[in-house]
């Protein structure tokens, strides 16, 4: 008993007071009537010998002691297994935790589970496959990052590209549209202001890698010390030519001049952020039967909530032909209050200004061997520090997966069933979402020779508990309302619609 | 109800076999008779009517329907008290974990409370004393370091020193007798085998720094590039003179001539690897109610259990004079199967060969400001990898606290009332100690100006699970059949008695 008691983990404050209301629900013809739990009845009937010797022989005594024996003993049976599988249950099923969804109020959601890295090649035995054991090796502690050898098997492998070549597959990115490009460069930003926007160590001039930071001036065309100093000359904004602006040089500067360039000049696929072709996969009720069972593996690795990994994403399958490349990138966007995530905006209020696809976890499978290349490189895996101006140098850019991912600190290698995962947010110390991990940082090397064909499973968790539970909430309605198969894809696919284009 | 089911904690494993074979503990009034549950007795009766109306309002009827009732309520509330307890009691509790200790059989003790690093420079606040707020800051992943700045007063921190200063302190290192070092030197160990132990690098020579990394032969005595170029030229070990002994110069060399010149150097106490003063006070049942009271800070702080925090060593209180200073060290062994802690040696085979402190937490706080130098230094805190070689170089040794402070990766200057908790062991992944954390290394930099003083409070646990529990078992009967201060305290003098000595 003692032992039993000791080794209860402390559940959250809020089910204690749950627990302390809680109200074991009695069957009607079980509850005591009203005169026999009122005991001043008796009290005021006159005096009588308490018990009568014959009385207790009688058929009518005998046949109300057994029932009560046995209401008895049925309860306390009912109350033990109430108490067993309250506390114990969860854990006789080597599956993730079970969590019941009641609609009215919202329930608090619990821990989200988190692997320990315990140190940098540490092995553990898992089991995610009944009958046969796995190995997850701790790959860094920053990211937190594991790689699992033959999560997939090699005929789920080709099963995977099969049906994303079946569905077809499409561009992952596309250069902006002009309309675009003119709605940047009508944006009204004065040049004094957006210079000391640029100049982050405040120096007063320009260095290249202050421009390569600003990723997004480059709307999508990945940009490099070469291109960046070939404007310079184009619209002469460096007079000196040594790749460094001053204030002077940048205010003679016209950013029409800028604009113009950056439209006229037209970016071949390599120039870009990302180089591939990818399709989506529905995993959900409905399913290829492989599909549905990757999805449950899934499940069982990162010991969420049944509910978390089901409402996530579909499987996006990517690939990446011979010069394909994706330069280094987080999965999922910081987390301000005003921001909203991809997968919940159906039960938050969508005019806010900020969205991102809010994943927790990438879990990437490898679903072949590449020939040559094609490494995900993590180039800032357990630095000291993280230090964004010395991951991006005036002559090197770590992030350039074309260039310099032998630079970096952590390549992994694609084998064909292996599949890597990690945590793209931090802990926020209260067992929910925090910051965005800058660690996490990854991108997909060069393929110099040959394809490469990979997955994306992300988990999608909202950094806000309580709309994670509303549109768990939600999502588990529409499923009851109109038929496990319909309404939550289409909710799916209304949530993640944006998501297809924009990657 | 599903709220309260939902976010119950998964227990151990061991629980779950516990909780099925769960026996509620009937009083004997309580349990049902042999006559009662046997039904084929009433089966086996002639057939009579069932039931007589004029039964049912007799007085006989009425009390034993009562006794029923009321027992029926009794027992459906304990259930109910049993299970809001089991799940929700520790909760409620602002303090750590309790846990109760049945005589047989030993049980297993739950996971170790390890604190979440989340990222450097994370803030949290906590609740240690009573109607205070704290604010713990995590300096370091690797080690997992923090600190929590006022976490003793002023007037404690005077307390301390003056305790300290009532029973006397002594010197933390004495050089070994000759006799052990006559031993050492008898010590049969061939001079090929010796080279190739020393050779690290295997390149066939002996590297200034492969003879530094060998601390024990210093045999107390730290040793600096600088001595041991001095011990070669002194028995012409290195006739070329270029710090580096070949395979050649080392097997010429007379190993009888290297001890006769260690016996005849004699040490300065700078010379030595540990230069301070200290004693021990006693924090248990009796002890000064302060002394009491920081010991149930610190069990509030580490949220371990209050048996673990209870029967760890007392409080060693420190003074590092000027010119003090504390080498780079870990303050816990590794761990082999054959390893014994010194703190539950009582229950261990004590023939075994190897013996360490089991120190899992070191909690160290600063009892005053010191006017130059006494920095903490972790020399390679969070560095993406752990190289005892590139920590030691052949001029610099980031161990060295009295040259190198100023390279170390982390340092922490001393601040009154400040305390610094880190983990001096990995988590093992089933919740209890894993292996020794090589980044836990510090050391007490040059105290240049001023006298410092600090406190080390350490936690034992040892990484045998059952004989941590064995040992807490045998602690609380001492302390049941011996008093609470007699023998329980007899026992941790007997297990410090060396470490006290030792260090």
């Amino acid at each position: 008993m003692a032992a039993a008691v000791a080794t209860v983990q402390r559940p959250e404050a809020e089910t204690v007071e749950e627990a302390s209301n809680l109200q074991w629900p009695l069957p009607p013809e079980h509850r005591p009537s009203g005169a026999a739990t009122r005991p001043g009845d008796s009290e005021d009937a006159p005096v009588r010998p308490l018990c009568k010797p014959r009385g207790i022989c009688s058929r009518a005594y005998f046949l109300v002691l057994m029932v009560f024996v046995h209401l008895y003993l049925g309860n306390v049976l009912a109350l033990l297994l109430f108490v067993h599988y309250s506390n114990g249950d969860e854990s006789t099923d080597p599956g993730p935790q079970r969590r019941e969804q009641s609609p009215q109020p919202v329930p608090t959601l619990g821990p989200l589970t988190r692997l320990e890295g315990i140190k940098v090649g540490y092995e553990r035995k898992v089991q995610v496959v009944a009958g046969r054991d796995h190995f997850i090796r701790t790959l860094s502690l920053k990211p937190l990052l594991f790689e699992i050898p033959g999560f997939l098997s090699d005929e789920e492998c080709r099963l995977i590209i099969h049906l994303a070549q079946m569905k077809g597959l499409q561009r992952s990115q596309i250069l902006p549209t002009e309309e675009y490009e003119e709605a940047m460069s009508a944006m009204q930003v004065s040049q004094l202001d957006l210079f000391q926007l640029l100049d982050q160590n405040h120096d007063g001039r320009l260095q290249l890698r202050e421009v390569l930071a600003q990723t997004r001036l480059g709307n999508g065309r990945w940009m490099t010390p070469e291109n960046i100093q070939e404007m310079y000359s184009a619209i002469k904004a460096d007079p000196d030519g040594d790749g460094v602006l001053s204030l002077q040089e940048f205010s003679n500067m016209d950013l029409r001049d800028f604009h113009k360039y950056m439209r006229s000049h037209k970016a071949e696929s390599n120039e870009l952020v990302r180089n591939s072709h990818h399709t989506w996969l529905h995993q959900g009720e409905g399913a290829h039967h492989v599909m549905r069972a990757i999805r449950q593996r899934v499940l069982r690795l990162t010991r969420l909530s049944p509910e978390i990994v089901e409402f996530s994403e579909p499987l996006q399958v990517v690939r990446y032909g011979e010069g394909g490349h994706y330069h280094a990138h987080v999965d999922s966007g910081p987390v301000y209050p005003e921001t909203i995530c991809s997968h919940t905006k159906l039960v938050a209020n969508e005019s806010v200004p900020f969205e991102t696809s809010c994943r927790y976890m990438t879990v990437l499978f490898y679903l072949n061997n590449v020939t040559g290349g094609g490494e995900t490189v993590f180039p800032v895996a357990d630095n000291r520090t993280y230090d964004e101006m010395s991951l991006i140098q005036d002559d090197v850019d770590l992030r350039d997966t074309r260039r310099h991912c032998d630079k970096g600190n952590l390549r992994v290698k694609p084998q064909q069933g292996t599949a890597v995962f990690w945590y793209n947010y931090l802990p926020d110390g209260q067992g929910w979402v925090g910051e965005v991990d800058d660690y996490s940082l990854h991108g997909g090397c060069l393929v110099t020779r040959g394809t490469k064909w990979i997955a994306n499973n992300w988990i999608n968790v909202d950094p806000s508990r309580a709309r994670q539970a509303l549109f768990q909430q939600e999502m588990a309605r529409l499923a009851r309302e109109g038929g496990m198969d319909s309404q939550p894809e289409w909710a799916l696919d209304r949530a993640y619609s944006d998501a297809r284009v924009e990657l």
